[in-house]
């Protein structure tokens, strides 16, 4: 990528002299940031542009060049990047449209690139997108027009669509915040969102990233990257169900995501997954302060009123107002007018009209090492007010970046002041102290990103011969038969309850007699995977005769369900003493591999929808977590004169559950349900199970 | 309120020619704001400002004022009131701070205050607030500086924080939202939010309201004058929890309230609660448009990777996203170069390079009654693009308003179209079609509001009588003991488990055998509340012998924990069959009154917290409405395989309770918890009742 960022000459292809000649565009913002590399222009006709020459082709160019960026029409791109291949210019970026996002022809023409990019090893950047900008070296090849003009600072932007990129780079320049490097993804025919992000993650430059995709290239992958490194990511990944799906398809040719999965993979991974634009933007304005690392707030505001929304908004994002010190309160009461001021956090400034009392009060704050940031609603009510509290604004700026302790400012009345903090002091200024308290509870979530490892696999917990002989002597492909799927639940260590297969009616009676009653009686076929659905589970049989009409009655309903020539089976299962149900489920997501999931189990699950889940392996304290997470966790863990459920033994069970997700690559999905709990020995007890293999 | 909106002459208190006086920022803001009125000017010493002569009293001035603005130290209010009163000025507005606020002596001023008030009839805006402003007539009272300047609208604000109402001022203005009235209540000495409200509602020129509270005169009364309009009304009261309550009670001596009732309250007054500034900005762009009255939206969108944001927008805002016509599917496809654009919903317009496809398409969505909102996300990409795609916006906005349509614009890319938008246009714009989509859902919301009234009392369904007869008998004060508390809510129509009161061991197990067993055991006394934590409950006793045994348990447990003199007494109730339990319970609240409340009962209910209230009255279908809300609710609907509970019975039980609470003020709270449910009959059986009086 450092080609790529730091390309010391670049070739513009497609520039032409007609004044809607979209490549001129590149050529435009290239010249207006200043580039500091050498310009080469290339189109059809020759011709002149911007005081430049048009050479009719990149063979014809006086010298190599680093890069090619190039916006014809798409059947033209093969034969251009088979021109850069034969000149030795190893790095393309492809801003045209017309590829696989539009269907087969498209695809066609990127597979003719892919090859011939392996041909003459070749990195290429799109195509469908805008390119990249580096603002180091004024290298800024997006074609579109940029207003206002981003400034330089140090987050840096890494999007697929290149609208949003160029729409939130317009943004970050209104706001104040100042921009690094950008990429625009489009298709990802050869440069992925991972490359590029270990890129960032390790690039001086950049301080922070906002990484905006429609669809994962490979997720684990990301969640590695990102947990090697303290950077902040705001990940917005709004492709994430059937509203989104098809026009992310016919937009980058994206996959949608499962949101569940993409929440716990962020969570995991310690990225801040935003929901919109706006998000980032109010987290961006705390990019260049110190990390928040703890929960202790004090607010000093101007506004009764905005103390009040500030004080609602550390409730929304849990953050405690710790009493001030009696330094801090002896401080106030000798410099406020009597009684004007209580000494409470907020601190409401409204009637102090001399604005060193601020800068005073900010500067204890900032040696306080039981404050772990600073927000300041600030603002002159007047004409007369205003030198005095600019002077005072400025002290505190500077005092709380030496003491390194975070500060977020907002204004209240007039906005001319947050102008001047953005303008002439460079300082990112939230809008209301809302925003503010926002930006420092992601701050906060970026401090406290999970130190473990998703790979730091912990030994499994379970006997892997045993579950692999299972799978192995099973048939290929879909469901287990159900005695296989419980044989591999109890090969993980997870108890089943016990249960005998029955061929003949006498059989089911010889089985429950030996199991004890009453038994369920369940029947088993290839195809029948809802079972409950067609009347294929009877529960609390007591006696010989109701075990022997239940197998007639099964084996009734298999004649009417099961296809003729495929096998069934009845299983006569010891009924299970009543107690709590919950779900043990693990499955395969396209983009972030295996998960485990818990939850209420039982009929009730699709109704409660009260479930959590991670990417796999977990440890036994992610495990705790996870459970923890539900309110049956909360129930399990013990209600009021209610023993607590062995939640020892249900960790356990998840974090083998997810080991064996990773070890035995052919099951899809393991659904435990019911497992039924107790608060002694057995801790719980599957009572079906229904594993895929494929 | 007429009089202090329209006066048509002002005279402002507390003005000198010191240069740091307060009062001249009000003479100020009515110079700079044009006041169509007269203004005079009152000091205590004479003198000229801004060219005015400065009275050294009221009884100076050369004529009668409509309107006294006050700004001098709160000890010189009193007298000037009374001067007020004396010389006929009937509307008097106070901004200096100094009373109530600040505690006791403030208290007493406001007292003082307040007798004169009766005294002359006048009124009072304030103290310890900025005023008012009427933009129709240039009348601006507040002291402080406004930056930007408002701009003339028809959104009006009402704030107990002046604070927060100038900044919002300021905001609007910045955002192209207009202003038509503002007032800052302060201290709400006089003149509180409800009879500004009702005003504001009655008002021509306002078409929308900004309401900030922080606490609440008569929330019941708000919520009256709330479905008694269909003006959008935004309420902003963060003062809900013991984080803010310290703050707000010395920045406004407002009392806090109960998050849970007011989100309640506002659900079924049609008010829209916002959390925040930013949400009301959002809202009011859509203030001048009609009303989103369905879920079926449309998108064109200049960019792809908006277009899929937008589109998850529409899966969090619950929008829909209805196929195309295929006359519009015709249409796109004529106009666009073939194969570049799918006719899907959003529609990509990325590669459309002539503007006037927009306005044709959009043209068509506005004629099509399928369509309930369209949204637009436009921009040029370059110079040469924008003279066509700003004829294409014009032309959009004309044809959505002559067709009645409502239109959100948001813009990509650069950010010049925002301000040619919102400056020449006159039309408010969205930063990203997020925010749009959410003010289309703000507008649906309010295009919806329940054409209920909370006050549309349906007749009672219970015996008010023999209810009123259980109460009558009761000592007053505190819990009703559980016999008379069973006994009030059997008078609801609620039925409860059969029991018996028993003073002896023989009368217990007599009560038992008539009961059948098994029986449960219960120890009641006044101030035993908590009865199962200490072990006053007694379960699952099968025969004589246990009945005697846990008489005797319960009687030295009374001997424990009951004091010397006090009474208690055991009941024998008959144990239900297992089933489901919930909770029915009643409260009443500081500024919204009784509520009702639904949700999970027994042992749980504290860690499920699934539960849902709702101001009372209510009638059936709001009982359903709010048990359809919990998670309890859904699987008393019935889940696989299981039969539904009684639900008619619960929404009875509910309306009674409600109706209950209205009836008999004296109620404080009623818990009814556990109440087992049932799919026959009875539909449910109350097992425990707390009842509180008072």
């Amino acid at each position: 990528m450092e080609k790529f960022f730091y390309a010391h000459s670049v070739a513009v292809v497609g520039v032409s002299e007609d004044p809607d000649n979209l490549a001129q565009g590149i050529v435009n913002n290239l010249l207006e940031f200043g580039y500091q590399g050498k310009i080469f222009l290339v189109g059809r006709r020759p011709g002149t542009t911007f005081g430049l020459p048009i050479f009719a082709g990149l063979a014809d160019l006086p010298e190599p060049v680093d890069l090619a960026a190039i916006l014809t029409p798409a059947p033209s791109v093969p034969a251009l990047v088979e021109q850069c291949g034969r000149l030795g210019i190893s790095r393309v970026v492809v801003e045209s449209g017309g590829f696989s996002e539009l269907g087969e022809a498209g695809r066609a023409l990127e597979d003719k690139v892919r090859a011939l990019l392996t041909k003459y090893r070749l990195r290429l950047v799109g195509p469908n997108g805008l390119g990249l900008v580096n603002m180091e070296i004024g290298l800024a090849l997006p074609f579109s027009h940029m207003r206002p003009k981003p400034r330089r600072g140090n987050i840096s932007i890494l999007a697929q669509s290149g609208g949003v990129g160029m729409h939130l780079l317009a943004w970050m320049a209104r706001e104040g915040l100042g921009l690094n490097k950008f990429l625009s993804l489009g298709n990802k025919l050869n440069v992925g969102e991972n490359e590029v992000l270990d890129y960032l993650l390790k690039d001086p430059g950049t301080a922070a990233i906002y990484l905006y995709l429609e669809g994962m290239q490979d997720g684990r992958e990301l969640l590695r990257l990102a947990q090697g490194s303290a950077k902040p990511i705001f990940l917005h990944q709004p492709n994430v169900g059937p509203e989104t799906a098809a026009i992310a398809r016919s937009h980058t040719a994206s996959l949608s995501s499962d949101e569940t999965v993409l929440d716990a993979a962020c969570r995991q991974g310690g990225i801040l997954r935003v929901r919109s634009q706006g998000e980032f933007l109010v987290g961006a304005k705390l990019a260049a302060q110190p990390p928040v690392k703890g929960n202790r707030l004090v607010v000093l505001s101007r506004s009764g009123g905005e103390a009040v929304i500030t004080a609602y908004a550390c409730r929304q994002w849990g953050f405690e107002l710790p009493a001030l010190s009696p330094r801090l309160v002896q401080l106030i009461e000798q410099r406020a007018r009597s009684g004007v001021i209580r000494p409470t956090n907020p601190i409401d400034l409204g009637d102090i009209f001399d604005f060193s009392v601020y800068s005073e009060v900010a500067a204890a704050l900032c040696r306080d090492p039981e404050v772990d940031a600073i927000l300041i609603n600030y603002g002159p009510l007047g004409e007369s007010e205003r030198d005095g509290a600019r002077e005072a604004i400025r002290a505190i700026i500077a005092t709380a970046k030496e003491a390194e302790k975070p500060l977020a400012i907002s204004v209240v009345c007039t906005l001319d002041e947050e102008d001047y903090l953005r303008e002439s002091l460079n300082f990112p200024v939230f809008h209301f102290p809302g925003e503010a308290v926002r930006a420092l509870a992601y701050s906060r979530f970026f401090a406290r990103r999970p130190s473990l490892r998703l790979f730091d696999t912990p030994a499994p917990l379970f006997q892997a011969k045993e579950a692999a002989a299972v799978l192995s002597a099973a048939p290929g492909g879909d469901f287990l038969p159900l005695p296989r799927a419980l044989a591999f639940t109890a090969a993980l260590g997870i108890t089943t309850a016990p249960w005998q297969a029955a061929a003949t009616p006498a059989a089911a009676a010889a089985a429950a007699a030996s199991l004890g009653y009453p038994v369920v009686l369940k029947l088993s076929a290839p195809g029948l995977v809802h079972k409950t659905e067609v009347g294929g589970v009877l529960l609390n049989l007591k006696g010989t005769k109701a075990v022997t009409a239940g197998f007639a009655e099964l084996s009734s309903l298999a004649r009417e369900h099961v296809p003729p020539g495929e096998p069934w089976e009845v299983l006569v299962m010891a009924q299970a003493a009543a107690g709590r149900e919950i779900l043990l489920g693990a499955r395969r997501d396209q983009a972030f591999g295996p998960v485990v999931v818990f939850g209420a189990g039982g009929v009730e699950t699709e109704v409660l929808e009260d479930v959590a889940l991670r990417i796999a392996p977990i440890n036994e304290a992610e495990a705790r977590a996870l459970i923890a997470e539900t309110k049956i966790g909360l129930v399990l863990a013990g209600v009021r004169g209610l023993p607590p459920a062995d939640l020892k033994a249900l960790g356990r069970a998840l974090v083998t559950l997810s080991q064996a997700m990773v070890q035995f690559p052919q099951v899809q999905e393991v659904d435990l349900n019911p497992v039924r709990v107790f608060p002694g020995s057995p801790g719980l007890l599957a009572l079906d199970a229904r594993v895929r293999v494929g």
